[in-house]
């Protein structure tokens, strides 16, 4: 049965690492690839580790307006000597910073918003700049109407300034417009501001060794294992 | 034969209004559906040519940063009473307004942004603001990778933080842009930041009664009739 809000909302706003691609897995896989001898595990999980104070910083006013991909080479620079890669120069530390560019959809994700996209405007809201996030979906034919970004707003989530500013970009109240994430805390902030909010079960975000817990919040409009259940309950 | 060009450039930035959808003939449409008595013609010229001199005080300064939404309603509201229709309501005003959310593509343009956006990343680069290019995106079937605005640079064509801007978003040197555009002052700009340029014929612009000079313009790497031809042209 549809969803009452399926004929309410108009944009649903993704977030995207976790959410809509499995950053931990293609981590993984990239390490084994090209740095067999490293714990891709323990490697991905101090690279994503070191994201909110970094972000912390920034929104301090510590460092000035830094965009993802630069904040992402600053925490690969710090790891690299826990991991015995001290010895990898520019060229290969700019490529492997790029991996957040190629990071690999969850199996639902593209079946789940090309359904989606026909029913509503589908648009990206993540902290991850325009170019990652664009080069990330033409790469894994995630279809956006639109690339919505931290970038855009000059804020990170969870800043109001980012869920507001979706609701501002396609000048609509915010109860038009619907967070969809796998994180509690992003989807407070939405909900905060008045978006409706989807919550996403991705319990293989960091990885196997780590099961995340995917109980429900209170508060959060709908809970679906993926993205072709949300699909399936807002009739799309 | 392809052109050299269509192996280093990479992304494709796209001008809207007049270059892939053709705003003239929408409006003129328009008026004759819902306003009959309008002469639908001189209707859509006057609101056009409002456009650069609003602009002109918001980069002045005299008005602050405002979205083409509210500057096209600004002219619209100039210029109703010159056309009889100063009785519309605040609800029609907006209706109308909404018009340049609704403009129909020019007939190669899905063929040809289709085609390109298999060998290259497709964006807009208009000064229409965000929800404005989303909206007509997904009415009109343009399949853009990315929707770039002067709302993401907060400055408006031809200053070129907004050139500039889409090789930073990708982190490319200017060379690996190209703007494609049917206005000479726009593709001057671009060139004037390093980009490279394609100039579209687009004799129509602005009705068939006033038929646009469409001359090449020395400068311009590609001069090509439609989209269709651009992306023969690149080999797309």
């Amino acid at each position: 049965m549809t969803h009452p809000l399926a004929s309410s909302v108009e944009i649903l706003a993704f977030d995207i690492f976790g959410t809509v691609v499995d950053w931990h897995g293609s981590i993984v896989r990239e390490m084994a690839q090209h740095h067999p001898g490293v714990d891709g595990n323990a490697f991905a999980l101090a690279w994503r580790a070191g994201y909110r104070p970094a972000m912390a910083r920034v929104m301090s006013g510590e460092l000035g307006w830094t965009l993802i991909d630069d904040l992402h080479r600053l925490i690969l620079d710090g790891i690299l000597p826990q991991f015995g890669l001290s010895h990898l120069g520019q060229a290969e530390r700019a490529e492997l910073n790029r991996v957040w560019h190629r990071l690999s959809p969850w199996p639902d994700s593209v079946e789940g918003l090309t359904r989606l996209k026909r029913k509503f405007t589908i648009c990206t809201l993540s902290n991850g700049n325009i170019g990652l996030l664009t080069n990330m979906a033409k790469r894994a034919g995630l279809p956006w109407d639109c690339v919505l970004s931290a970038e855009v707003f000059r804020a990170y989530k969870p800043d109001p300034a980012t869920y507001l500013g979706v609701a501002r970009v396609f000048d609509l109240p915010a109860a038009k417009v619907m967070l969809v994430a796998a994180h509690h805390d992003d989807l407070a902030g939405a909900r905060g501001c008045g978006l409706h909010t989807a919550y996403i079960e991705r319990p293989l975000e960091f990885g196997a060794k780590q099961r995340k817990d995917v109980s429900p919040a209170p508060g959060n409009d709908l809970h679906c294992r993926d993205l072709i259940a949300l699909a399936n309950v807002l009739g799309a």
